[in-house]
């Protein structure tokens, strides 16, 4: 459940106007590579059969994606300054200013459930239709955590392994130090937390409830050294779905498998940001994910 | 070669006055874990037995530093407003300002030198002076690279392996993208390269005369995620000890031996880091670094 939208975005590398965005397609995209996926959210009327050709060619179900009158949530940024934080421009919720998440009864039996950057009311609300799911994953930002704190902290119970920043892990805890505060997010209710380094990678820190008497210790997935990234917008949604993807695809969650998650996680990042928009997260293979996963392996393994 | 110093620290940690202190010192200390170890540096009248004794503990070699009239290097910073940075208060170069490197004939049969930061001018000097060494490791700060860029330039001519950090990467080859960046400083002398990360560990880019024939892809080490840092000062000096110690004490310079090298500076940091000044690093085991080192492969590896 997130956020379909088009996205007007400018970097270093060039311009591309209103393409297809948001957080639910990044996510969906990264994730059909490795599980079947359904999604929550809400389109204007620019949203047309070209928009839906690309869920539908990645086999992804849109039953959950409500048409309404208007136009669909659009987000415009620049990369120009800084490549690692966009700068926003423009936004314009449209038809995301009233949406409200409607669950056809054919999602009832999922099993697994992640919740991305939007308003912690609707996350909540979505989590608790599906009380018998096996893992809950989300995401949030600074402006939720800032001035919604309230709900956000109610929705962060109902999230067993939550995905933010180093910025966002320290505000979410108001603690300073990145490891005490990481730990401090693990008392908020989520079981496991994974911190994005952004260029460097990512950090998981796990609750003591997380694995059945498995080892707890923080793990460490890398980023992979890109010497030219075009378009930085979805990549930490595009872990997301890497990640929870493969989660979703494994019969248990073990140690083992959460530390492949986090590798294609960075894996399907790095191939969001060589080029702008979903394009690149459209036509991968399997093939072409998993040597990518070795030059992770490489990248970080002595032997 | 490099600096052996006296610092007052203040980190939000506590306070540390006048402690033994100085790139040399931090490399010498972490390198003698691997190897033996020669210094060249200057101290002055306040250097005493109790400091001589630290180096003598550790079986360090300090025919190379010089005693003048005077008072030693004296550097006081304050962590307490961002531990990652530190804010200069006070820079006394003493007997440090006119520094002119002797070179003891017993050190002649060196395999393996390291420069550590310093004017590139005496580190060009003492470079000269050890024309057949088998391998030679460097470091610089964004004052030499600023203000000194021609003798910088000369020095990293003759430098094999360069230990930076990030924004001294970009600096130095005056590009933004840190990949391109990395690369941009390869082709400035040195055969590879390690970017320190700070909290997120280290990547070495090699060029194509590193290794023969072997692989050329970057490698990423980790940083261990500390609940606390006491004190960063020597971090990165440390991490150069390990780093180099290592590969020192190794018959050849392999893909495997730097990799490795790479994991045990980040351990020596992480020791460093836990006490005020050098306290840690004195008193260490070869179990505990290896034990460390164990932690490291932990936090990375998959299986």
């Amino acid at each position: 459940m997130g956020s379909v939208a088009f996205d007007t975005v400018e970097t270093p590398a060039g311009r591309v106007d209103r393409c297809l965005a948001g957080a639910a397609t990044y996510f969906s995209l990264a994730a059909s590579y490795f599980t079947p996926v359904r999604v929550i959210a809400v389109v204007g009327e620019d949203f047309t059969e070209k928009e839906e050709a690309v869920f539908a060619a990645r086999g992804i179900d849109t039953r959950g994606v409500e048409r309404a009158a208007g136009k669909s949530f659009f987000w415009q940024g620049s990369y120009m300054e800084n490549l690692n934080e966009a700068k926003t421009l423009q936004t314009d919720l449209n038809v995301f200013a009233s949406f409200e998440p409607k669950i056809p009864e054919v999602y009832r039996d999922s099993e697994f459930l992640f919740l991305a950057n939007i308003d912690p009311v609707l996350q909540k609300r979505v989590r608790d239709a599906f009380p018998d799911v096996k893992l809950v994953g989300g995401d949030t930002m600074n402006y939720w955590i800032n001035d919604h704190r309230e709900n956000l902290l109610k929705t962060l119970k109902g999230v067993d392994i939550l995905l933010i920043n180093d910025t966002e892990t320290k505000l979410l805890s108001g603690i300073k130090s990145p490891v005490k505060a990481a730990y401090g997010v693990l008392e908020l209710g989520p079981k496991a937390l994974v911190v994005k380094h952004g260029e460097y990678g990512s950090t998981a820190f796990f609750g003591p409830k997380i694995f059945a008497g498995a080892d707890h210790r923080p793990f460490r997935a890398p980023a992979l050294p890109l010497a030219e990234v075009v378009d930085p917008t979805g990549a930490g949604d595009s872990f997301a779905g890497g990640f929870f993807g493969y989660i979703a695809s494994q019969p248990e969650l073990t140690p083992a498998v959460f530390k492949r998650a986090m590798f294609y996680g960075g894996v399907m990042g790095s191939f969001t940001v060589e080029r702008f928009g979903t394009e690149r997260l459209q036509h991968l293979t399997r093939e072409e994910i998993d040597a990518r996963f070795e030059l992770f392996r490489e990248l970080t393994h002595l032997d």
